[in-house]
């Protein structure tokens, strides 16, 4: 599947419509050589303009030292039809296995970082590392979304999201409620 | 109905399994003899012990000015019942309205914090501001969780999640992939 054919771009604020529902997410990243990609529940939408986004990455993933050094990841949006990839990524380290020779993940060419998109992925959201006042005390990276590009269809990624203890919640029915929100609030 | 009787204390830590799935939330304040209540749809789980969880309340919202210096809150967790009210609230402001009024919300005295919980709402966390470092530079809350409590059932809350533009995503279906973790993955 060409799986490029089927994305546009996204201007970097519009961002939140994708992450702010908070979906599992897999942040990919590259560092003198060495690519790493990890699955991640604990992120949130900062801002919009910037478009900032925060993840919490402990030191104990191999992608935390590659991420710091480069500063620069992708954070890639997986669907339910990478539900095993997603928990494989999870469970293993990339301090012991090449994960994307292991889970055959296939990689593009970013636009603006050194990271690889991950191809399959509903959305490739390309960041640079913000604010990194907050990673020693919290693991907390302060992300900037500098492109993004989405697939064209469907209309809303079936996203993972993580409960703890094995189990998911999937993305359900969407709900459409326009008419009860001020014009000034709906952006 | 006698929501309290349906309720039941939660250790602090599993706070995540409710909010890691990233669902639109509802928080309520009080201070100096006034009460505020806001929709909030950007936050994270940081840490598990302490339980913490960081929330972006915009100075534009009557709540900060309230959490900031009762240094005090509640995350209560709405499910679609509430759908009409979760939005009456996010589009209307505490310094011009008494929302709990306005949208008729049945609240509790807390057990840690002076802040009402809003009895309505699947699940209750009482939190208190715990790092405020962020608060001037990104409007970033880090919230300590010191007492939970959860609806016994459904076994699932059916939550609104975000997208933007009037438009939530409702919880769907929730699937157990136990099998495919390793064991330390599972908690």
């Amino acid at each position: 599947m060409n799986v490029n054919a089927s994305k546009k771009q996204l201007p970097v604020d519009k961002a939140r419509r994708y992450l702010e529902p908070g979906p599992v997410i897999l942040v990919s990243s590259h560092h003198d050589g060495e690519s790493d990609v990890m699955t991640l529940g604990w992120h949130s939408i900062l801002d919009r303009s910037p478009s900032l986004v925060g993840c919490i990455i402990s030191k104990k993933n191999h992608s935390h030292h590659l991420i710091k050094q480069s500063r620069e990841c992708v954070i890639n949006l997986p669907t339910t039809d990478l539900t095993e990839k997603v928990i494989g990524i999870g469970n293993t380290t990339g301090a012991e296995i090449d994960k994307f020779s292991e889970f055959e993940l296939s990689t593009e060419r970013a636009q603006k970082v050194g990271a690889p998109l991950i191809t399959d992925c509903y959305a490739n959201f390309e960041c640079r590392l913000y604010d990194d006042s907050l990673i020693e005390r919290y693991n907390f990276f302060i992300l900037e979304i500098v492109a993004a590009q989405v697939m064209t269809e469907p209309e809303y990624p079936t996203t993972l999201h993580y409960t703890g203890d094995g189990i998911f919640m999937v993305a359900g029915e969407m709900i459409n409620r326009r008419e009860l929100f001020s014009e000034h609030m709906l952006d």
